[in-house]
């Protein structure tokens, strides 16, 4: 009755260890998980046999597609659980997985001990291990293999001595060490599957972002700005400390259905129609708007700006005004309606005659695909490595994870923000596809209850592993009930939480530090004028731009490595509901910084804050310097309880950083 | 630049819906959910696509290995949550997956609908949608065909009528229906993994065991039982209400080292040894230790115990008396010592010398897992379809998974206790990798804090899909403190709280109904004077024995199927530290039981509970009644607190049956 064993290799049956529970692992490792360089990937996963045999398990990781396994040994944390890390370098991807294995010598220097210890006779073991550690000398090479042979010698021979001093040796821990560089793996476990990890450059994690129309930067009133006039302003920009600086589209803007100022059906002669109308007789997405400049201009721009520490991002909105090229030239990239024409877009009731959008489910899908990729390629040859891309989330999925995937395998550089205010698990399926960061919620989360329900989520879910959030406050789409409402104070209390609650964070300037708070209408989140559809003239140097303290909390940025990760983040208690506050950084990081931020834009609150004073690694009965970050006035607090009080007409909030040392006498040259 | 489209096959790029987040689904498909006949599997998935396009998902599913695939349509349950549920059948294996596509007419006639209600011009529309319609007629056959052609028709020709009595055609509900039998599937997408079902009897989610040992079965002190005595106690046995009796091993056992009563190291000339020190002279795995009488004599246990309503469940134990025929027939199965010798068992510095353990490490370890496999093969063969298996993680883990494997695709009525008393991950991955049900940390559960949080995590915890709890309050091996110390009390406890809080349950008797709580040693689980070790003579009939209540709790069992599964259960909250109230059943299956436990064995305790009145679909100002099926008392209660009063010299629970309808003066026939 000999069956036969099916679906096994030779050596299958008898590899007993199992690995499972692998974090991070995403969708069972259908999507990598994310990183930047220099960071940590802390790897840990189920691992165990039957019996009680010893186990050793390391940590593999490699850079995707080429190399061997570097591998790192991993460690038990108890209840079976095991962890290793490995740091991940420059920008690209890697892979890792987990090989683990019974180990007989482990075991066996285990098992003797135990023996030893209750005073049994142990002559046999001894024996044993000699032959374990023959193999293992069998399997090293030059002084190493001698080495063993030799201590595989003194466990066997009885001349060597009574056997007791051949137990000292038996269990002398360097040589343990030796032999334990060259274990017996032919009968190791290999997890499964090689899990991906996409390692991105600093900037994907830690940046603030600038967006501005750069029509409205001419210095004189009435003209068209250019990108000259954009350059001009770009120290300035700099100076508030920013990182990038996020153009819409560049490109000509069609003429059909062109939409007039506050989104008017019929645009009059010198209107100059939404940006994100992509297309006209000048070209398309590779073309630019002749009247901000010329291809050379644009170089310039990302040159200059790259001098003074600033980043250009485009805008790819992949959508087309009926002028476009493509209508003519790639007809079969749209869809069309029976009578012929081409199917504009349309949110029924609502009618955008002026957008085409592309028809992903075309014959042609290949040659769309290729051609959009080409977009982006395009203008990476001018020296663009940050996008921002409109509504990705109206695109199909797959052409996403193909588009970015090919981009970044040659490009590992690029940055992707996505522009997903849609729905939960589509914002999080694009940032499982390839994006590197996104737009979210943050604009909508207001109070207290919201933020600390919403930042926990952000940074303990399971997407803190693949979703990157950029926070911004405002958009030239969304101008919030809370900025409208709230005056002056409200802009500073946005700006705050989004600098100080993530890593990435962007305003659309300068309506925000000029606090624009004019809706187009009651209810409505449109600005009032938007510059969508128009050149707005700014004043940019009023006296109540908030320009200055947007410098100061930049600096503040770059001077507190805390700030400059979203994780960890810990709210703290505060006995006012209108007081939000949380710390940032770590004791181990050096560096600590506790964030206490007043939501209500209208009156005065007070509270008491209760401290985690453990985290902080203070003693309750230790004095601290809480030095106040946006003056520089310094508190002197002791304990877990503290009072704030913060007054919205001055600024709305609290940036401290923790200072363990408070000078006393002792600190004189006389108190020795 | 036309760059290749890599991994794509032709269609893929068009297929715009993602399926993710598919629950049940253990460790990414690697393994099968559990269910038995007649239940239902409750798939759910994140599904959606880019845009604002209708989509269709059906649950795929059929028997493994054979037939095509049948259909459930899943229902959005929104945040883009789908859910959808087909029952499994006999004892075997399924696979389900899901399918989704963008759907075009149903996209159609919801932006139609839009259209109409906010009066625009739609002749356009109907054109579109009559080409869709069209489209699906060609993928129709029949009078299905004819019909939506001719609906086709209808909104193509103007002749037909005026727009409005088009439309109202177009928006025709059941023509819709037919159409929607024929969508094209052509850009469907298939979720990339068929995940699996094991199907099991009834028996394996809701049964009573009772664990005997025959060799204590005489009718006479001083001899050995036999399985003709066994026999003799089946209709007392059954008379309790038990599903299936279990057996310990029923093989020769060994000789050499033979333990003596209470584990004494040598054995007197009388003894009968351990049963689970197996094979002699007389046999091995397959041979039946002659003192309990012929294989035909066990098949007619087997045979009366069937027409009783009782199973036989077997113990299966893989290791081996140094006496086992195995030791000289395949030597190569066992470990060997440097001198030669075979290495017995040990867990330093314990010395088992009576056991050989098996080596999974073995040259010839096809041989071995073909050889264990038919162990289970030859007593299947005698009508055994259930196995308690004895330490199954200190055997290889590949091998389990094989063996089960194999043998329930021959016999799916199988059923495999594991006696995973081990660590956690373990005791989980024997779950997953075949066994039906598995011994577990209840007998160490015992305050109201755990059993809430043990209770809570067998039943909604990750494990809850693969993993069966069978409660067991002692076996030979464990008499817990909590019943060494608490007396009669402590055993009616246990009882009630295994066969309440579980669907499967079993006691090792008679010990647990007499209430033999003597243990070998203070601080020992080990029973003094175990039938482990020697033949042991019971006073079955003893005043004090609990087989009343066990007779009235298992009948309770069969006759409220509130208590047939594991699920729901919910705990109520006592403002008493010393009661523990449940609540099994529910509203929709029209049995509700609630239970009641005082767990302190010594004294009387009373409490409030809240009970969730919603849940229970009563009204706060309704009288209900509360049928005690242990006593036959009832009890008026109204409004969700409600106070009771346990005394452990009597019975130390309440086990309610919710009775809604209360008699009043309104049902006198009168009345009306």
């Amino acid at each position: 009755m000999a069956k036969r064993i099916t679906n096994l290799s030779p050596l299958d049956g008898r590899r007993r260890v199992i690995i499972e529970g692998v974090t991070p692992e995403i969708d069972g490792g259908r999507h990598a998980i994310k990183r930047v360089t220099g960071e940590a990937v802390r790897v840990e996963a189920d691992i165990f046999a039957d019996g009680h045999d010893v186990l050793t398990a390391r940590l593999k990781y490699r850079p995707a597609g080429r190399g061997s396994w570097l591998e790192t040994e991993m460690e038990p944390l108890g209840n079976d659980r095991w962890r290793g890390e490995f740091t991940v370098g420059e920008p690209g991807s890697m892979l890792y997985t987990i090989e683990a294995w019974v180990d007989p010598l482990r075991s066996w220097r285990c098992d003797l001990e135990k023996k030893v210890k209750a005073g049994m006779e142990v002559s046999s073991e001894l024996l044993a291990g000699a032959l374990l550690i023959r193999e293992a000398a069998g399997r090293a090479r030059g002084p190493d293999a001698r080495r063993l042979r030799v201590w595989a010698e003194g466990l066997e021979s009885t001349r060597r001595g009574r056997v007791s001093a051949r137990v000292g040796r038996a269990l002398d821990a360097g040589l343990m060490e030796v032999a334990g560089r060259y274990p017996d793996r032919a009968l190791s476990t290999v997890y499964g599957r090689e899990l991906r990890v996409v390692i991105d450059p600093v900037l994907a994690r830690f940046g603030a972002w600038y967006e501005l129309f750069p029509r409205s930067c001419a210095s004189e009133p009435g003209r068209h700005g250019t990108f000259k006039d954009c350059e001009a302003l770009l120290p300035e920009i700099a100076a508030m400390g920013f990182d990038v600086l996020y153009l819409p589209p560049i490109h000509p803007i069609g003429r059909s259905f062109r939409k007039g100022p506050n989104n008017r059906p019929q645009a009059g002669p010198g209107d100059p129609g939404s940006p994100w109308a992509i297309g006209g007789v000048e070209g398309g997405h590779k073309a630019i708007h002749p009247e901000l400049g010329t291809l050379e201009d644009f170089r310039g721009l990302v040159r200059k700006a790259r001098a003074l520490g600033l980043r250009i991002a485009l805008d790819i909105a992949f959508q087309c005004s009926p002028d476009h090229p493509y209508v003519k030239s790639h007809p079969q990239w749209f869809r069309h309606r029976p009578d012929g024409s081409i199917q504009y877009a349309e949110n029924p009731p609502k009618k955008y005659q002026d957008i085409y959008p592309l028809d992903f489910e075309t014959q042609d899908w290949r040659g769309l695909w290729q051609e959009l990729r080409s977009v982006f390629e395009y203008w990476i040859q001018q020296g663009v490595t940050l996008f921002r891309v409109d509504n990705p989330h109206t695109k199909a999925f797959p052409f996403w994870e193909w588009c970015l995937g090919e981009l970044k395998a040659q490009h590992p550089e690029l940055i992707f923000l996505s522009e997903a205010f849609t729905r939960p698990r589509l914002l999080e399926s694009l940032a499982k596809l390839g994006f590197t960061q996104s737009y979210n919620y943050f604009p909508w989360r207001n109070t207290k209850a919201e933020l600390t329900a919403y930042f926990t989520e952000l940074t303990r879910g399971k997407s803190r592993e693949y979703l990157r959030a950029n926070l911004w406050p405002n958009t030239p789409d969304i101008l919030t009930q809370y900025l409208q409402h709230g005056g002056r104070a409200a802009f500073m209390v946005r700006l705050i939480l989004a600098s100080t609650l993530g890593a990435s964070y962007g305003i659309y300037g300068p309506a925000f530090e000029l606090g624009v708070d004019q809706s187009r209408e009651p209810g409505s989140e449109e600005y009032l004028d938007s510059e969508k559809y128009q050149i707005r003239v700014w004043d940019r140097k009023a006296p109540e731009s908030l320009r200055e303290l947007i410098g100061r909390i930049n600096r503040i940025r770059r001077e507190n490595v805390a700030l400059q990760s979203d994780v960890p983040l810990r709210f703290i208690p505060v006995n006012n509901e209108q007081l939000l506050a949380y710390c940032r950084g770590s004791e181990t990081q050096g560096n600590l910084v506790v964030v206490v931020v007043n939501l209500d834009p209208h009156h005065t609150h007070q509270g008491w804050l209760t401290l985690p004073l453990e985290d902080f690694g203070l003693d309750p009965d230790q004095n601290y310097q809480m030095q106040e970050l946006l003056t520089g006035a310094h508190f002197l607090w002791r304990g877990a309880r503290n009072y704030v009080e913060l007054d919205p007409r001055f600024v709305p909030a609290h940036i401290f950083r923790l200072r363990r040392h408070v000078r006393s006498e002792r600190d004189f040259d006389y108190f020795l």
